[in-house]
């Protein structure tokens, strides 16, 4: 294929679009391949197209591969399946909700678990059906409450989605490890780092579930990694649970004054103040801090909650709002606590907590907040606090909770060492859904035993225009887009440097010749000097560059790797048959 | 590519579905290409799904080729862009509109007129840059009155969109006819028999107008063809306007009392009786019937509107509708005539008619109601009616309308004889938009001089699911689906016709040897009769289909042509060269 600069639709602009927060995005429109249709929603100009189609294609065809057969659903869908399965409301806001003419409600899809399910239970019957991979690529909504970076958090985008179907767990299992090992050759074709980690499953439910993160300072989301390659999203994160400490020696709670010290810094600064240890300093660590919220249900349902933890970590909000999906965590107010006089702010304490405590506030704790443990913490009165206070001799918690703050350098669940922080984008997301769906929506199928018996589905998504950008992010540099060849608009950008007739005629017919050895040339013909030219050729990351200049008068054409910035010098009779060995190899 | 039957996601049905109307689609459900959603919904199962894409891919091609580039909107959109072309109004109940979590409206993109122009709008400022024609293929929506015929009339269809880009009229007929013939090979490959008529441009304005029907009798499109090779949709047909006619001997027009013929059949009859003419009896032809109707507008402004014709011609709703259009033709109730007491009902004339008249009605007549013609109509008076009364004469309308119902062996407007009346599916629609959008969403370039001009547009549509069903609607027959092989889901559908090793070991070696041959195979490996294998090769519609069964013994096997029912044999050597020398060619 040879598409001429001067003919193709694109504007590459000077300056930083004004909604452009990262730099692959910033460079994607800079570059002319996507443009800002409205908040969180993007048009494709030509070359980004190409670009997302050749994506498409490779994840497509590794589906194809693994056995997985393609279907395509509407957007599209009338409420009553989602009403069916919860998720009409679970989804909250999230949902793109309509009425047609005749006022039936209706949704924009943004997963089609539910249509996946009763598809296959309208055709299928037996086990001997089974097992079963469907798949689709296709557009889906989802009204985030902040659409951001461009193509990585877009109200409408595009997601490869597919679904697995056994009659047994060993069945779902298989399904699984096809899914991942597709998953690897996907992105691998695609030219993406990623890291396997552990993930949530979310409000999905279900049991195993792992993320494909593709590792950028840009990421959204979070994950830990250890020396002995432990890998988790930093949501799933499972901190380790110390072994009990004896107490007998832990002499009786007692409740000291501690005047004006609703904060855990100026509770350690009163200790150490008042009442020093002997051994050594308090610190914040030795306090038990109490931190309570509201959380809000999808059906309207609202209920306090308190965290417990060590007084030297912050709840994050990530990790507490995926334990309590599908609430939603809220502030608690100080119309809540008018409405809980038992709650006293800045001193609540355990004996004031737990669902068979007098206030019957549910009371969850950090995992490291184990039997024997012993805290100063809030005595549920103004201006005082309890010390000695010891984790299953004088308050038992209603359960645990993964809330707290995971820290570079916290010891790793697999204990080889450290977990180390980084970020990055998802780009894919495999998990054993199990059998919410089939028993919500009643999915069975007869067993060789010809007993009814529920089917168990896995659930696999790839972002497809987000891998897009996951690609632009990861492999933009201060130039600009750099691309790998197998996803790149073209093979060559032919930057005609000059208005010689030699040059012009030269760059030509080395064109033409590359198109007809199967080499696609984006042939920059347009009108502008070469700085402009080899500014724009850089821009949009065509990974080699071929420069027909002033060198020509020597025979010579110039042959530039996007990446790596070298130059090499090729004969002009040598070109073609150098270039098509570069591009095929 | 070989597919098993075996593991394919199919379900062939025994019975008609319960919503299909047409063979076709009857035949796409049954087969197990389709299955319903949703109203106007629907999923395409995996052999859907292939001819689908086969289908896609032609049309991208032909796009390609004609050097139109590929870009893609987003089908959520903000209302805004639509608000400044009128569309958000004008276009009804048809349009779906939701609004996001922060209450902005939004709709679903029934078509992308704006988003186009204000993305030229965006890059472009030159004639320079123009001729441009871009294109998508992207999923619309409408929310159809009475969605049916499975794809045909669906709420969520794929459309292949295109755009052209011009700065004079001169490039928009270039542009115009390099369309017009991208979609004559385009239609040729995916053999599809299509007629090129004149259509009405529609809520669209703009000038010249054509579609590409594909004839058959299921089609919704009612269009008419001449011995001279005019061809035209129905709603575009152009009455030709007869000469006008001397009157001078006509005597001056006089009412009588025609006492209970408020209809054209009481009106002839009794004037046969009471009232003959020397020459012949009357006829309904004699009469001038006028009907009135009342305009909706999308703004809610109401009109009432007459429409005389000759009272042997009924009016063609359809055609009145295009006529009218974006206001939306309602009955005039008898509220309406409570509020209009200068119509009288049963007896309306032109003298209480027209926009100078009395009643101020708007007066519309056909256009075979020229200078001269004599008539027989509404007296204004209950059981009375004026005779002899002169268009031009005694009467001036307010102009005409082409609303009066097109019958078979009208005079076709090239003179070259009589109308032949044809019904077939819109499968395409080319036409000059103009400059409506450009205007109202001032799209404007610097010419050659340095000034600025509105550009001028062209828009181009293929509804890709839509030529899916086209296919279907024209080849199917008694038997089930018939794919022209282009587009078919496989080239070979290899039958295994028994249970014997050698019959099961010689079809998978066959299977095996087209697949590395080229071949597509749909390989029926199942666990079925023969019979059952037979009657579903024949309901799935692959153009080859081969049997390896009782033959084998003499070590033959059996092919059969779909489409024509021909069978023939060939040894099992020679099979795979003669099966690929048929796909191929």
């Amino acid at each position: 294929m040879l598409r001429r600069m001067s003919r193709l639709f694109l504007r590459t602009l000077r300056e930083d679009p004004a909604d452009a927060e990262l730099p692959g995005h910033t460079a994607l429109v800079r570059a002319g391949y996507i443009r800002r249709a409205g908040s969180g929603m993007h048009t494709w100009l030509p070359l980004g197209h190409l670009v997302y189609r050749k994506v498409e294609r490779i994840i497509q065809e590794e589906m194809d591969r693994m056995g997985a057969q393609q279907v395509h659903f509407p957007a599209l869908l009338p409420r009553e399946p989602y009403e069916a399965s919860g998720r009409w409301t679970e989804y909250g806001d999230t949902l793109f909700r309509l009425q047609d003419r005749r006022g039936n409600d209706h949704l924009l899809a943004p997963t089609h678990e539910e249509m996946f399910t009763l598809l296959v239970k309208d055709l299928y019957s037996s086990y001997k059906d089974l097992p079963l991979s469907i798949y689709q690529i296709q557009t889906k909504y989802r009204d985030e409450a902040r659409p951001r970076a461009g193509l990585l958090r877009a109200r409408e985008f595009v997601m490869k989605d597919s679904y697995s179907f056994d009659v047994d767990d060993e069945g779902l299992a298989a399904s699984y490890e096809q899914h991942r090992a597709a998953y690897i050759a996907t992105f691998d074709r695609l030219g993406l780092d990623y890291v396997i980690v552990d993930a949530m499953s979310g409000a999905m439910g279900g049991s195993r579930s792992e993320e494909f993160l593709c590792p950028t300072p840009v990421g959204e989301d979070t994950f830990v990694r250890s020396p002995g390659g432990y890998a988790a999203n930093v949501e799933a994160v499972v901190t380790p649970r110390p072994d009990p400490l004896p107490y007998d020696d832990v002499p009786p709670a007692h409740v000291e004054d501690t005047p004006d010290t609703p904060t855990i810094e100026t509770l350690v600064a009163f200790a150490n103040a008042h009442l020093p240890r002997d051994d050594r300093a308090w610190t914040a660590a030795d306090t038990l801090k109490n931190v309570v919220v509201t959380l809000s249900y999808p059906d309207g349902r609202r209920e306090p909650l308190v965290v417990g933890l060590p007084g030297d970590r912050d709840v994050d909000d990530r990790r507490l709002a995926a334990q309590v999906e599908p609430a939603v965590v809220e502030p608690f107010a100080e119309a809540d606590f008018d409405a809980h006089p038992g709650l006293v702010k800045g001193y609540m304490g355990p004996h004031a907590l737990g669902v068979d405590s007098p206030t019957g506030v549910r009371y969850l704790v950090d995992p490291r907040i184990v039997e024997g443990t012993r805290w100063v913490t809030g005595a549920n009165e103004p201006g005082r606090h309890v010390f000695d206070l010891v984790c299953g001799r004088d308050f038992t918690p209603d359960g645990t909770i993964e809330a707290a703050e995971i820290r570079d350098g916290d010891p790793a669940p697999d204990g080889s060492g450290p977990l180390e922080i980084a970020r990055g984008i998802e780009i894919g997301h495999i998990f054993q859904l199990g059998r919410k769906y089939a028993e919500a929506l009643d999915l069975r199928v007869l067993d060789e035993h010809g007993k009814l018996v529920t089917v168990t589905m896995g659930s696999y998504g790839i972002g497809v225009s987000r891998a897009v950008a996951a690609i632009a992010e990861t492999t933009v540099d201060e130039l600009g887009l750099c691309w790998p060849r197998q996803v790149a608009p073209a093979d060559v950008h032919l930057v005609v440097a000059g208005k010689d007739a030699e040059v012009v005629d030269t760059a030509e017919r080395l064109a033409t010749d590359l198109d007809v050895a199967g080499v696609d040339v984006l042939l920059d013909d347009r009108q502008a000097s070469p700085g402009v030219k080899f500014k724009d050729a850089e821009l949009l990351g065509v990974p080699t560059i071929v420069v027909v200049g002033k060198r020509l008068a020597d025979g010579v054409v110039e042959v530039r790797d996007r990446a790596t910035g070298e130059r090499s010098e090729v004969t002009v009779d040598d070109a073609v048959a150098h270039l098509a060995a570069i591009c095929v190899s």
